[in-house]
């Protein structure tokens, strides 16, 4: 028997009676809930069935705008970015930022390193100098255990790099690890990198029992990839003479704007306050194209903000420079991502986004990724050194909150009129509709 | 006239235009590929105009499932907690230590604080002291100036809590910052803060030309909320004796358990290469929730990270302690999310995953978050401890590559028996179906 609110074996219910137990002990019965969930299932059947597959005990699927960055011209080439977000204004940003840049050269990308790494932790009580002895030894034995796994790999230029062995110092007693690079070309591989690691660990427990059986025990601890992929790094760039940083109608004069936008991305590399504010706005587009490809977000902020803080201090990932009247804009960051396996081919609109981006392999995919990224840290700095954020975001949060309101166009109109926009608010707007509504129904 | 792959007035477009677009442009014209994105419409126009309306070039709406997590024990109450994840294992490793921990306690959670920061950047010529000289009075103005924008926050228990003024050193020549605190109760508070600090600026801009115009020059150069809330944080614990630890069917002993758990809980302490991945994990729950909840996960992210590297290096946000038989395991995170505001009401299963969850406040939905974090945690290091992460994993994946070859229940069946699960392969899958279908249609 169940106590109220919790249950036994609820992944083995069916999906129609996952949501009757979820409405009838946290709804109070409200059966229009099965309804708000069974309308946004997919209207093919089969479809429906492949996203509830991605995850377990689904009862539906959570809508996020699935939307266009136009004009992007990266490194001579021109991309229409899907980006997926549920924030308003970043998909409107980089857009305006891939066109303000396009007029003036374009976004430069290069990728500067592509490794993996895996990590195999374990403890071994023999000491450091038996273990480094036989490691030579080791070293073939765990390459010669993934030679079935890794053959695919290999064909496509990829595999194991590198294996070396790591003593993680005095404060983790016997604490040893092998530490693995790998290049899984166009997959982000973390199934072939934990795969190859969990061989590895095998392999080794084996060989320490055949071998060192009488210096020391060993103990494998885990065997799992590293995120923190700090030479899988792409750039991404914009440059300009100062002079073409001007743009018609701007309250700001070209060379002011150079300088307050220097300081702004200054600030960031100095003030972690303010970087991890800034950082955030790069990763509103990287996340928003990262989703739409099918790759795994967390994987990619993990990495990146743990990359902005390798210093000791956490700072911008984007820096700018001005050099001889040269104003030059720069993205560095690390991205783990895959154009192949994972969800890339299973997820319907994550194999569109690949296909409107002309089906890039994964260094291809990095530096649209990061140029968007870029673009979208330029527009963001952009507006803060000039209009300021509230202005363009609050217009973009009012049409929710005419939608909300259930304002129809000529309404809208009117709100768009009257509303004082330096000082909106929910209850404000509902206020002004309000009013108009009476008025309109008492001159009916 | 526009070169092939760029556009002007791309987000002028109706929603079909902008498809024919992108099809034209991008696509080769295949047809197909806008049936594929009206599929994922939602079948409710209104519901679906405000879908359209989160973002902006919006074609269609991005389907992530939306699961549930049940068995969430926390400070004595039970919870269902919706997750959204396009990650598999991700919610049946949180349900899975949720009930776990059920049965020993549950989870504790407390709150350790909720203020929010906000910085007005600027450069000032005049020098530090007068600057300071000045601030008493500066300050009175500034809190002045927000009294209107500030009063339905106040109404609520919150609003503006402190005002400080900062030189950012000599690195940064002429720099200062208003920094200031706040409380925005239940919302996650981005607009009241911004909206307060663009009222700051003007405020200290007025100041500066009324009263110090012949001391100095002031010049904001940026007015925006920091997403790095370190002081807005939540802790969630388990803790039980090690006897407790046991598990049927486990093949490893509860005191080993306990003390492979804590080994590799501290190796996330002090290496960073496995701190980001532990942290990932964590962060596989957080957002999950985050997203099913409305909030912002890349706020979240940021801040999160950046706390991770607090003390000048990378490291786990959870820890375990084992004292005197007694296995305790913590999470402390920063996180600043809202229950009102945003998204919260606009969502549909955004609004349904708060009536689940019993309309928490945004400090219960702190605890909750969190909680599910520590679970995602908790799982993710006892299965890498114990079985490792492939064996659950491939599993799970298993049923995407079936879904993507197209198999049926019996061929499921089949492949289920005679795969060699310790290879898994998108290919050895296809081979091996293939072989079955061939082999059952010579049958007939």
């Amino acid at each position: 028997m169940s106590i109220k609110g919790s249950i036994q074996g609820f992944s083995k219910l069916s999906k129609k009676e996952k949501i009757a137990w979820v409405v009838d002990q946290y709804l109070n019965g409200d059966t229009q809930a099965s309804e708000v969930l069974s309308q946004h299932w997919n209207v093919d059947e089969k479809m429906q069935q492949t996203f509830d597959g991605f995850s377990e005990n689904t009862l539906s699927n959570y809508h996020l705008p699935y939307g266009i960055a136009p004009n992007f011209l990266i490194n001579n080439q021109w991309y229409a970015v899907p980006m997926v977000t549920e924030e308003s204004s970043v998909v409107a940003a980089a857009s305006s930022a891939a066109k303000y840049w396009s007029k003036r050269g374009g976004i430069q990308t290069k990728v500067l390193g592509v490794e993996k790494k895996g990590q195999v932790s374990f403890t071994w009580s023999g000491g450091h100098s038996t273990l480094k002895e036989h490691f030579p030894q080791i070293r073939t034995e765990l390459l010669k255990g993934i030679q079935l796994i890794e053959s695919n790999m290999q064909k496509r230029g990829g595999g194991v790099k590198d294996v070396v062995l790591l003593y993680l110092g005095e404060q983790l007693h016997d604490v040893y690890q092998l530490k693995a690079t790998f290049d899984t070309c166009d997959s982000m591989g973390a199934n072939f990198i934990n795969t190859c690691l969990e061989q590895f660990a095998s392999t080794l427990s084996n060989y320490a029992q055949a071998n060192l059986a009488d210096q020391g025990r060993l103990e494998v601890i885990m065997s799992i990839l590293s995120n923190y992929t700090d030479n899988c790094v792409v750039e991404a760039r914009v440059s300009c003479p100062i002079d073409e940083l001007k743009v018609n109608n701007d309250r700001i004069n070209h060379k002011n704007l150079a300088n307050k936008f220097k300081k702004a991305v200054d600030i960031a590399c100095h003030d972690s306050y303010r970087a991890v504010t800034h950082n955030k706005g790069i990763f509103n587009g990287i996340d928003a194209v990262v989703l739409a490809t099918g790759n795994d977000f967390r994987a990619v902020e993990a990495c990146g903000h743990a990359y902005a803080s390798r210093t000791g201090k956490y700072r911008s990932l984007s820096e700018c420079t001005i050099h001889e009247d040269q104003f030059t804009f720069t993205l560095t960051l690390p991205l783990a991502i895959g154009t192949v396996g994972g969800l890339t081919s299973l997820h319907p609109l994550a194999k569109m986004s690949l296909n409107i981006l002309g089906k890039p392999n994964a260094k291809e995919l990095m530096q649209i990724i990061a140029a968007t990224g870029l673009a979208q840290n330029f527009a963001a700095v952009k507006s803060l050194v000039t209009t300021g954020i509230q202005q363009g975001h609050m217009k973009m949060h009012l049409q929710n909150i005419f939608n909300q309101l259930g304002a129809d166009d000529e309404e809208k109109a009117y709100l768009n009129e009257h509303l004082d926009t330096s000082k909106v608010s929910h209850s404000a707007v509902r206020q002004l509709l309000d009013a108009y509504r009476t008025e309109s129904s008492s001159n009916v």
